[in-house]
């Protein structure tokens, strides 16, 4: 068996593999493929209202929200938002965290005027920007909750009186949050929710339409919001295993359980790298992912014997980002406590072995 | 077993419901599945670059070209062709033969200045204009080539100088086309590509880059073509089945094999249709298409009764749009003649049970 840390697209749960499989074949003993009914049928429409009932309750989602399964993952957030957000003549803050967060803020410049409130690029985005001030006179605040290459993660909403929008692609899901505090949420699939191809979008009806920007209706929430996600041809495949994953979350207990599992699995990790003398995590401690760890060795050369060594244990997808060198162990919701026991029994072993060396 | 007429998502050749069931489960015996596995992974790049090797050999598409697998459907085309190739002060024109063409139209007209060089909307779009005139002074021409409420479709492109956008969302990879004619191809997956979930865009590289609209880079082909498809994470799953269905297309003897037997297929239906008594053609016979073939009855008591009778027959997905009404049977490269000649049975045993009675 394999333990898959690999960064996203990631792992799911098996039963999720499992239950998705059968349906390619025979969807809800229709006789039918997932792949192949049509996305106005009723089978296909209780999917939908199904996924979006569950989102409601799992992350308790007020009613002046709307949930939105749309495409192209958070880059196209990165322009949908400004599109739809930022007035014309108006002014968008940014917080940057590290690459996605940039690039964030840098397709919303194409839109409007946005200003970086703070960063921490100054030091390879290896911890979150604090007591920085947020204009209030912008139109939005946004940020991205956790930042996957770099390990960090924010997990008190910045304090403002201004919308706030923030990405979650890679934790939302995985610990509770009070989704009243945020106006617009959203987050790529392929992390915690379900495989890559399909985009949540958590909006809080009462700002949108406040720009008078004409844009295409694809890119407008409001179109998205009256069709019930069915403006066009949602991707129907990813919908319904997203479907199953969140079926997998209810059943386990839903999202507080889930939290507590993440803290247990990230905690026995950092304990580890903490105390072996062969690691070094590479994010400021206060700032530490429960989602993404990286740690960093003294010399290349023991990385790629450390990476050898993970290969024959069947720890896969932990080599690091190359912006940040080392290595990233990833630990959603669906990687066992049992997988991250693995990965800290190679660092032990590693260490005895460099020792009786 | 089911004859699935649906008009889309549709049905896909059973082989690869098949494999991609299995690849859930377990990816090229890489013990992951195809949904956990990274879009950075040597086996996820392979996977993209043979499905754009074939794309490329089964359209003899020119080197010229470049090959984009996409989000957000045709759809998101209808923005993405205008923000790209309409030049600020520019002007487009469109032909106008359905719901599809008229809605592409519509979204331009939100970016820049289009004309409407002719339209069938007077008499429902039951027929394709012809002899009408495309101006020589604007950016592009659009037109959809295949109506899918309608039932009917345009075979030869219409005459023009000015670069040509074409939508073949419901027709590509059902007949033989030579590429070079045009100088854009979008198509959303769900027909004869794959599952819902991604589209092909083939466009030829000199047409781009010559408006200077600030753009966001999701939005560019651009940023698409230099990333090859790899901009943002890609929908893998979606492009991982229609490339199992590719591969069935050319072990099947490519596309002028595939397209001879759309021809019988659609001949048989049609003939039916010409010499049942209780079938009626919608759409004028020069231009019927051959993916859906749309027909009515004499009175709604009639089509309830057929209607009926398909069910029990197992063919599914023949009630037609409702701006037609009646039926539509959707044709695609994965439905046999054996279905088609299901559907001609129960039509055959409708009029023998009525002549009975």
């Amino acid at each position: 068996m394999k333990h898959n840390f690999g960064a996203g697209p990631c792992i799911l749960p098996q039963e999720v593999f499992k239950e998705a499989s059968n349906a390619v074949l025979n969807f809800n003993d229709t006789g039918l493929s997932i792949l192949e009914i049509s996305h106005r049928s009723k089978e296909f429409e209780e999917v939908i209202a199904e996924a979006e009932r569950l989102v409601r309750e799992l992350l308790r989602v007020p009613q002046n929200y709307s949930i939105l399964f749309l495409q192209g993952g958070a880059s196209q957030q990165f322009a949908m938002v400004p599109m739809n957000l930022l007035k014309e003549g108006g002014k968008a803050a940014y917080l940057d965290t590290g690459v996605w967060a940039s690039k964030a803020a840098k397709e919303a410049s194409k839109i409007g005027k946005i200003e970086i409130v703070a960063s921490s690029s100054d030091s390879n985005y290896n911890y979150i920007p604090k007591n920085f001030e947020i204009p209030s006179d912008v139109d939005y605040f946004h940020y991205t909750s956790n930042n996957t290459i770099y390990g960090t993660e924010v997990f008190d909403k910045p304090k403002t009186n201004v919308p706030t929008v923030v990405d979650m692609s890679s934790d939302i899901f995985s610990r509770d949050i009070d989704v009243s505090e945020y106006d617009l949420i959203y987050a790529g699939a392929q992390k915690n929710m379900g495989p890559a191809g399909v985009t949540l979008v958590i909006v809080k009806d009462e700002i949108l339409g406040k720009t008078s920007r004409i844009i295409p209706s694809i890119f407008d929430y409001h179109a998205h919001i009256k069709a019930a996600s069915m403006y066009n041809t949602p991707p129907t495949f990813a919908i319904y295993t997203s479907l199953l994953n969140l079926r997998w979350l209810k059943a386990k207990g839903g999202i507080t359980v889930m939290e507590q599992e993440n803290i247990i699995k990230a905690r026995a990790l950092y304990d580890e790298i903490d105390r072996n003398p062969f690691f070094k995590g590479t994010a400021a401690k206060e700032d530490r992912s429960r989602m993404n760890v990286t740690f960093v060795m003294e010399t290349p050369e023991l990385e790629a014997e450390f990476l050898a060594l993970s290969k024959e244990r069947n720890l896969i997808g932990i080599k690091g980002h190359r912006s940040v060198g080392g290595f990233r162990a990833s630990i959603y919701n669906a990687l066992t406590l049992s997988s991250v026991n693995a990965l800290v029994d190679a660092m032990k072993e590693f260490e005895d072995s460099k020792n009786k060396a």
